[in-house]
């Protein structure tokens, strides 16, 4: 297969991470023979130093004639603590994702058996978890009608949904259902939301089509709660923007580490790959990173081509290296591995 | 002391444990030479079934004229599951906070350390757990416009908040820092929402007046998860109304059990204090409910009308009930306690 990747490393630790998952796919294309197309472009703060914008025009067209995009990480100190600030490099990131369409994120959460003493849940609380979230990434809050009165004392954002945008992502979590344990818990605050209660009755209509799988609702409150006292309960999770954000932040807490997750965001002709984990700017260029969260997002670039093996390949390889110890300090205090001798083993072994 | 509290005990397990409460309350009174006078109101799923109202007239009369409301539980499940309901018991309590004027939520979280085994989290990640969030409870998407389109397909909610409604706030948990640890997280979504920058903005402004306290600001992603990693680095956590919801939740489940904790609710000229927890509607009527979280809150009320020493009885009587094992089937597989036996064994030891 021919495959033209939009490689956009970002910032922090961005770009070694990504760099690790690089090597990994073209482990993949010799011992497979395929042919992966790697083209960089700047993003985030990154591109703001270099052109003023966090998403430069040449970065979004790039995007837009790739097959798929490798993304690293996004944010910067230097513009965080400046709420007054016209533009942030995590614009960069919300614009690409509305450009592209990619309104499903897919977050999928695995307890490594290896790791379980490094979650700060107890064992018997975690055994067995295993879900997937599905946030919907292009509407919501984030992309609402935002306003600051002229005195600067009053300020608005507004969330909308519709059903279209509600439906969509619906279909996919009930798909994936079917695949799985076939369970869909659909997560609101329709007890307070107008746009909640949209989401509970387009949702709960779609769900009369799956006939197979169960629907369940769930206020966020609880959810967020329900993720610490049995995390096993969930199977998939379909939730909108913000709290898919939130609930996927705490997930991946639950595991141990937010160096291990990998998600996926989907649209109709885009597709974008990258680690849960943020940009992290004090680890940056210290060779202390944890590179599996991008390496498993390559592996989620290959499923999504249907390269099924390719894919398998590598989670392997990454659980040989965690069952090695071939790991960075955030998964063994004892490490003395750097991110790119993680990613020489890993993608060694493909 | 002379006081009015109004009894508003709600749905579910609302009556039950708000009863002993009551009892608790009584105890201070004969053993202090205190006068309280309890009147009770309907409110909730209760009230709706009796006036077709979660929120009649006469019961907003009565707390109005009262010292304190010393609130029970609301939520049926008869109402849950209709979203497209006019009215919901939830909306009862929204009003009461609203038309009280109650803007500051308090809850506490702290590990009780016999309990410790009931966490969810390991004892090396709990320890030392010991926070308060202050939640705004009266702004925010709560109360913003809603509205849903003609035909039924788009729904939008809208999140206000005005620089006065952060500020007033954002004192209240400054001082509550200077009490404690000197420590104020604020939680917001500034890299996505307007309304977070102006909570950024004020609160930081606010802190400068406050030198000794030191002031952390965190994305609420990154706060649902440290509250998992580190829940120890937190003393003041300071947010706006569904953050807060959705923390203090999770929250709750770090100490192991949400029948645990109580809740204040302030404002200029009334309070209201209540459980954390919800109607859990499966329990009602089974004398099988933990009355703690609203003994406790109890224990809180009389915090604010600075009765310290009744308050620390209070406490000092739910401490012993748990060393002793008095308690109910949730803190205690093997407990023969009813809902009612507890609350006589704690009310008294004070
Ligand atoms: C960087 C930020 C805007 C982003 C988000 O909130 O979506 C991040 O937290 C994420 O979850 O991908
Ligand atoms: C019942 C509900 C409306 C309420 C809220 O969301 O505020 C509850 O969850 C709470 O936290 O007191």
């Amino acid at each position: 297969m021919k495959l033209q990747i939009a490689l956009l490393k970002g910032d922090g630790i961005g770009p070694e991470v990504t760099a690790q998952a690089v090597k990994c796919l073209q482990a993949v294309e010799e011992t497979f023979g395929h042919e992966f197309h790697f083209k960089e472009a700047l993003v985030g703060a990154a591109a703001m130093d270099a052109y003023g914008d966090p998403l430069p025009e040449q970065t979004l067209e790039l995007c837009k004639k790739s097959d798929a995009v490798l993304f690293g990480a996004i944010g910067d100190p230097r513009y965080d603590n400046d709420p007054s600030a016209k533009v942030r490099p995590e614009q960069g990131l919300l614009r690409l994702r509305k450009e592209l369409g990619l309104f499903c994120n897919i977050r999928p959460i695995k307890v490594f058996p290896t790791l379980m003493e490094k979650s700060p849940l107890k064992k018997k609380v975690i055994q067995g978890t295993d879900f997937v979230i599905y946030r919907e990434l292009t509407g919501g809050i984030y992309f609402g009608e935002k306003s600051l009165s002229e005195d600067g004392t009053t300020a608005t954002d507004s969330c909308t949904y519709t059903e279209a945008e509600i439906s969509r992502i619906a279909h996919l979590a009930f798909k994936a259902a079917k695949g799985r344990r076939k369970k869909v818990t659909l997560v609101d605050k329709a007890n307070v939301l107008e746009s909640s209660r949209l989401w509970r009755r387009v949702v709960t209509k779609i769900g009369e089509s799956y006939p197979e799988v169960t629907l369940d609702c769930m206020f966020i409150d609880n959810a967020a709660m329900q993720l610490l006292l049995k995390p096993s309960q969930f199977d998939v999770i379909l939730t909108e923007n913000m709290f898919g954000d939130i609930l996927s932040d705490e997930g991946s807490a639950v595991g141990g580490s937010i160096g291990l997750l990998p998600s996926a965001s989907t649209g109709e002709h885009h597709a974008l790959f990258e680690p849960v984990h943020g940009s992290y700017p004090q680890a940056a260029g210290k060779d202390i990173a944890n590179p599996i969260a991008s390496i498993l997002s390559a592996a989620m670039l290959l499923d999504h081509f249907k390269l099924d093996e390719e894919s398998r390949a590598v989670v392997i390889a990454v659980l040989k290296s965690i069952k090695k110890g071939v790991v960075s300090p955030d998964l063994s205090t004892s490490s003395k591995y750097g991110t790119s001798h993680i990613g020489d083993f890993i993608s060694g072994n493909i």
